[in-house]
């Protein structure tokens, strides 16, 4: 029974890790829409969010079936909860990416600003970097691993904090990027809250080792000095 | 056995309603200290959050307790994983308010537009009558009541999309309340979002009766038309 226990396990993780590299692909796609001005790209964004939505009700009716045929030890409920939890996290990060997506189909500013836009386009290469991290701590339970993954949350929050004051500044230089702005304020802060979302996976991650949720990033928001 | 088992998924649900509750008074307390400019307030609200954490925790180490120790049958694991997905969103819903009460300690724009600030305001008392209703469709695992509330989030979606619109109106008119407006236009996104996760739970509460998870607000962003 505990080898099909543990295999059974190994499969959920594994569809798991199948579902954050879809929701990786997604925030990719998302960000380079909106800089590419991609409306077309953003819409396939949208219209494959049900599957990613898909994905975790299927993770979780796996979960119930695990949990009711295996009949699992008390410390191994903990272990497939946290599947489910950590689950909720990359469904919400696939709505920020549809979030993202939809501010490329509504842009309507004409005047693009280069410079942010390029900052958008690091701080998506910074948090698809942390999601990789953090799915790979995630199926080899790596603790060490899942507190690293905080600290460039850090740099995502002063990022965005970074880019928030540079678009007010330029906003009030040119009445004229108004508009655009707001699309690129919005755009990143889906972005750092995607690196929230990728901190609470790693708490869960630490959760699983230790029983205790440590809040690893207890500035999660970088406006506060 | 059934007997025990139900009296302790009702103490659950009784945990998860206190922590909505517990919850609805952060949404108030942030809004209130943003509109006031109370900034003792808004510390109030960010130190408030660890307990809304640890009441997560708590309802999640009482399922796992039920999960172990009742040997529920397939059917019940269901009704337990539920309140832990909706916990999350609670959860969730707990640190936008913590991000709007950075916004009210950050606050820096001396001018203010009070006809922004009542949008806020009526945004606000909207998310929060979502927030009772959806307490009370939950523990009754009432569907129709469920369904009701997305359209409510659809009038909050609207609100937000007004709100935006109106603040770059206004930007574009006066620079001068540039920096403050950004901190109205993030706002008015937690506000938004709250609606989204209060939606999430409606939608946990159909699923629980039907098993499918039904995307009550497939348009959750207002921003396309």
């Amino acid at each position: 029974m505990r080898g099909i226990f543990e295999d059974e396990l190994k499969k959920l993780h594994g569809k798991f890790t199948e579902m954050g590299i879809n929701v990786s692909e997604a925030i990719y796609r998302a960000s380079k829409s909106f800089i590419d001005h991609d409306k077309a790209l953003a819409q396939q964004v949208i219209d494959h969010d049900e599957a990613i939505n898909e994905e975790e009700i299927k993770l979780e009716d796996q979960a119930l079936m695990l949990m009711a045929l295996q009949q699992p030890v008390a410390t191994d409920f903990r272990r497939i909860i946290i599947v489910l939890k950590a689950s909720s996290d990359l469904e919400r990060i696939g709505d920020h990416a549809v979030g993202i997506a939809r501010e490329s189909i509504e842009l309507k500013g004409e005047h693009r600003v280069s410079e942010i836009e390029n900052d958008i386009a690091e701080m998506t290469n910074t948090v698809r970097a942390m999601l990789e991290e953090v799915l790979d701590a995630y199926v080899k339970e790596d603790e060490v691993g899942a507190k690293k993954i905080a600290n460039a949350n850090q740099e995502i929050d002063a990022a965005y904090a970074q880019v928030r004051e540079k678009i007010i500044q330029m906003m009030k230089q040119d009445a004229k990027i108004i508009t655009g702005s707001t699309s690129y304020l919005m755009v990143a802060s889906y972005l750092e809250r995607i690196g929230d979302h990728i901190s609470n996976i790693a708490e869960w991650v630490v959760y699983n080792k230790t029983g205790h949720l440590a809040e690893l990033t207890p500035d999660h928001h970088p406006e506060e000095k």
